[in-house]
């Protein structure tokens, strides 16, 4: 019988790793029977934008965090795919910064282009995965939630590519419960229009924080409060936009924070990170790590300890994204087709706490994104995915870094240099903070309203 | 070994089986074990509110759909239940339409009386339940929250007492993904305030759209607009308050109607209604059904046809609750002892039949309740639980339907006779538009503003 793949998810590192086998099977090698199982009714992941929260019309809590305005926070020259440029893709140089739109459909671009949407299930959450010691293979439960019906399968490998942005980490406070305004988490944040006018509480100060924050002063927030609880931000925020220590409790419309200060407000949004969760997972199969650059009990951050037939890609906090999610992928299928093997666990631990010690000591962001960018460099060594210059990439990263600590607000505004093309993106025709259209047609349009 | 019976939920019905089994324990009577499994941290199920939306900080569907300032939308004198009055909790008369924190505490203060919160295992949602027939036994599967890890154990007969108004049901328009502002299922719906200021689309005709519609107004929205499928709710409403035909598309910030009228709206709360939707059972115990005054599949409308050790709680639509939750527990709790026997499958179908195409021909709300009381008479005649008037019971819903026609905005002002002590509630201090701290405290206070 021939080797069956199960890929869990149809976002950027699922589509990664159907890629990868696609690009061997144009090789004419053959390869296993891929079955990929998708939760939403299309591809992209969390690219693939919904108006929904909560809980689905099936019962399924929402996987996707993704909001109405979003545009990427880091340069598209950071995340760019080795085996297809923007340029090929749209034909053209465009801004560094784009929309979800664009990104959606850059990234739709590449899978059209490897025909392997065949092998996707749609609509298709995996309810479990149990390995069997007797058979040597996973038994896999899905729902097939428009037929309302359970099935299972049995698979050789199993990548699980559910991504690790979908389950909220949610902080209690005092007074939550008689806060007088809508309380969400960045998980369930949308269309910032709804605060428009509004006092505005953001809890945390990591990249959703500084991200929806400044969404919200974009489309209009009256004031925008941001807590933090070991350091500020430290941005050069906008006259509206205060930063204090940590929130303390609520009171009706009153925060309360552990300076002492307080202030009005008519909403809070819980900007406080995702937890790892795979609860379709048998509990000797889950990986439980905080969001960190190295998760623990992965052999070169994918493989399973005990048993590398399971492949968890995308697990690490991310600088690089979707190109690191490429060369896991690669490597996985090189593992899967027997052209890479593992050494005894031993040896895999002993090299794992080399990363481990490596990554605890890091210090600045600096440090974080060099230790990330050794890590891509070392899984592109091990295997034929197209040659990408790391050193380039982290230099976007370190320019990133400082056009967003310039100013928060105007950082997307400025252009990069592709480390695949050596070519300069463009400026887009309108500044961030004015472009209230964000479609990809506007997008992509050379003159100002122009579409 | 000993009996063991499983409940799935503290909410009323849960709390109401545990009261069943309560009673006979304090007669020296021997009961079973008995082991409730209840998700959230404390008993009371949509009564104990919070503020938390969406997927829980364990990556749980949330479960509860109460908001913040709810108060009853019936009278208490028709859900009184027929072994503890509300004047035997309260000490004294209260007005007849509580809001939410009064309602909880007279929930507790029975089973608080009743001495069984031993029995649940608090944050252990069940997660599957499955009969097996070589041992007769059910095997359920919870996860402790808080341990984080999962657990089985065996039981004799399970109790589902998960309640239906937690899955919502979703309507799609074209357009909704490009919204300007926030789009909820009534699910998701909290504090008022959040509306205040806006125009608010409300889609749905049903005790929601009634009531959130009407939340909105009493905190300050602009305007409401309603629509309908079938017929308008026809109730006076205020002047900022209008009933349109059923959605069609929305575009930006712009609703449009079936009968071509349009209106600029903030924000849009899907009042469409819940789904019968329990994941957490096999395939073939799961009960599928519309909301209906008698869902299928169940005699006596509680057990299971296939195998009756499988007992569901309070699934039909509800004039009646609290009572007929009672009811149905008493006689289950009955049937658990041996004390009632149930006849052939055939015999329970050709009765089930009966009810069916009674309900089939109720045409008036009239009917509907005249119908449920006929139920809640016959489960009563079939048990020890306490003699409650029912056709007294039936009098008051049919003046609280009068008085909501009378005036949807003032019909919680009224006051009506116990069908249990025969007084009369009193009137509160102040109308419930004007009641702006709905606490316990306020509520139970004699003089406006006294607390």
């Amino acid at each position: 019988m021939k080797t069956r793949v199960a890929i869990i998810g149809a976002g950027p590192s699922g589509c990664a790793q159907m890629r990868a086998f696609a690009a061997i099977e144009q090789k004419s090698i053959p390869i296993p029977e891929i079955v990929c199982f998708e939760k939403q009714d299309n591809w992209g992941g969390l690219w693939n934008y919904t108006w929904e929260t909560g809980v689905d019309r099936f019962g399924e809590p929402v996987h996707g965090s993704m909001y109405r305005y979003l545009w990427s926070n880091g340069p598209k020259e950071c995340l760019e795919f080795a085996d297809y440029s923007f340029e090929e893709h749209f034909g053209k140089q465009i801004p560094s910064y784009p929309p979800r739109e664009v990104l959606f459909d850059y990234i739709q671009g590449r899978v059209e282009k490897a025909g392997v949407k065949k092998w996707i299930k749609f609509q298709c959450p995996v309810k479990s995965v149990v390995f069997h010691n007797e058979t040597n293979k996973f038994h896999l439960k899905y729902r097939n939630l428009k037929k309302d019906n359970e099935y299972i399968e049995e698979f050789d490998y199993v990548v699980v590519a559910s991504g690790h942005y979908s389950f909220p980490n949610y902080p209690t406070f005092p007074g939550m419960n008689k806060f007088n305004g809508r309380i969400l988490h960045a998980h369930d944040f949308r269309d910032a229009l709804e605060f428009k006018d509004k006092d505005i509480l953001i809890v945390g100060s990591s990249y959703s924080a500084e991200d929806i924050g400044s969404q919200c002063y974009k489309y209009g927030a009256k004031s925008i409060t941001s807590c933090y609880r070991t350091k500020p931000m430290g941005f050069n925020f906008p006259n509206n936009w205060e930063e204090k220590p940590m929130l303390d409790k609520v009171e009706l419309n009153i925060a309360y924070f552990k300076d002492g200060t307080t202030k009005k407000i008519d909403a809070i949004i819980l900007c406080t990170g995702y937890k790892h969760h795979f609860p379709f997972m048998a509990e000797n199969l889950q990986l439980k790590t905080k969001n960190r650059l190295w998760p623990n009990h992965l052999y070169k951050g994918i493989f399973w300890f005990e048993n590398p037939k399971l492949i968890y890609l995308g697990m690490q906090d991310q600088y690089y994204t979707f190109n690191m999610f490429d060369a896991q992928a690669w490597l996985a299928r090189n593992f899967i087709l027997g052209k890479f093997s593992l050494p005894s666990l031993q040896e895999q631990q002993i090299e794992n706490n080399i990363w481990i010690d490596r990554e605890e000591k890091l210090e600045t962001a600096h440090d974080g994104v060099l230790f990330q960018g050794d890590y891509v460099k070392e899984l592109i060594s091990l295997t034929d995915y197209p040659k990408l210059d790391i050193d380039k990439v982290n230099a976007n990263f370190f320019l990133w870094k400082k056009h967003k600590h310039e100013n928060i607000i105007t950082f997307r505004d400025q252009i990069y240099c592709s480390a695949l093309t050596g070519n300069f993106s463009t400026y887009h025709h309108t500044s961030w903070l004015e472009t209230k259209d964000d479609s990809l047609e506007s997008f992509l349009s050379i003159e100002k309203g122009k579409v």
